[in-house]
């Protein structure tokens, strides 16, 4: 595991909600996004989730992760129609109420008259009761943070703007260093040495995954750590294994 | 929620095993897929988790899944490497031992010679007690199936050829039928007409999901039941809502 110099890890969680996920008709675009967005800024992500809109299914899920990680980040599920339950679900799990917040009406008159203010419409402003609003310069309607939860919209862009609005409250971890080298041996080659560069360099994660291009195997090998030197030897003792054993290999592009 | 005419749905979990796509370096492949190909046998996918590769924290996911659902698919961690520590997390979750299977050994030699059957390979041979095999046509190497846990590769082409193999050993659910209409009009002005339409088609379950292209935002709205003529029913009623409001709509390709 990485080492965190000390400090606590900072880490997080993501729950997706959206039946839509589940039934394969939707390839989740935001996993990958959020996953490296907090890689850089730190944060290191645990575990995701994806639940139906259901919203027993949400609060529990919410309250399982909430006590286990620093945050828990949601998308999906807080739109105008029947199946946005994911605010409910939230006042739920945290057993506060849930009211529409003048603040997060103020937001959506930036974007929609009076009239269009519809009942549906004002479903999106409503939020748990001690929630903080997180802007949506996009469409408006606001996300929320409540305690260690961050509740953002499915829709991608959408999503974006707002991990954008609330990045900068949260705590940052030490920055995770990663290097990538690829192997053109299979995995089961590789095995050996690696799981001795691992004993030999226990703060620096190091991870093996086999690719199949032009009907042969390879490894990718990535190391990542907080410490830049620590990182550094544990590369370095992979490029003497790769010297001794006479793999061919190259660096490959980091993130 | 889909009806399932007086039997018992079939519901299946699935566990991502694998830091990269917790760091966000790979992008998931197999949760599309997998959710589409179940939902095509009946098979209600309920949830997904993503863990990194750690005993601890795929032993606890699996034993919180496996009661729940009545199955639980793994992708990922069955490997040479020493961070691959899915089988070993599955025989703790299920308190008994893992050895290497003969079976499985004899699999791995259709492919490699003995001299290439290293300690690391044979190490992709090791199956918990009481567990049956998951042929694996490309690199030969086994999943396995113990008790409702389905443990395949992480590689998609693997993940899918082992999907295929053990599929008809599966239990298969009323076929879900979905239909898809695509509003050109926002989610908030079809909100109120969709709730009424989910209220009086309980049988039916009905989601809807903006896009926003174009620089325009439009809905669309998904209809799933494993009855035909209910589905059916809900359809018409949809497209008298189209028709009473005025919104321009087009049926869209089902899955």
């Amino acid at each position: 595991m990485t080492a965190q110099q000390g400090s606590e890890p900072v880490t997080a969680a993501l729950l997706v909600i959206g039946e839509e996920i589940l039934s394969g008709r939707t390839r989740d675009e935001n996993i990958t996004y959020i996953a490296a967005y907090l890689t850089r800024m730190g944060i290191v992500l645990r575990e995701v989730r994806v639940v139906a809109d259901d919203e027993e299914e949400i609060a529990a899920a919410v309250n399982a992760l909430r006590r286990r990680f620093t945050y828990v980040f949601t998308t999906g599920g807080i739109g105008p129609t029947h199946d946005d339950v994911t605010a409910d679900a939230i006042a739920k799990a945290f057993e506060v109420e849930i009211a529409v917040a003048p603040d997060a009406v103020a937001a959506m008159r930036k974007r929609f008259e009076t009239e269009d203010l519809t009942p549906a419409r004002l479903r999106m402003a409503r939020v748990p009761k001690g929630a903080t609003l997180i802007d949506n310069p996009i469409s408006r309607a606001p996300g929320f943070m409540l305690e260690n939860v961050i509740v953002m919209a499915g829709v991608p862009r959408i999503m974006q703007v707002m991990l954008d609005a609330v990045a900068p409250r949260l705590a940052k971890g030490n920055p995770i260093l990663t290097r990538s080298v690829r192997l053109d041996v299979p995995e089961g080659d590789a095995a050996p040495g690696l799981a001795d560069l691992q004993s030999s360099h226990p703060e620096v994660q190091i991870g093996s995954y086999p690719f199949f291009e032009n009907k042969r195997l390879g490894t990718y090998v990535v190391l990542r750590a907080t410490d830049a030197d620590k990182l550094a030897d544990a590369v370095a003792g992979l490029w003497d294994l790769v010297s001794k054993q006479g793999f061919h290999a190259v660096a490959a592009v980091d993130e």
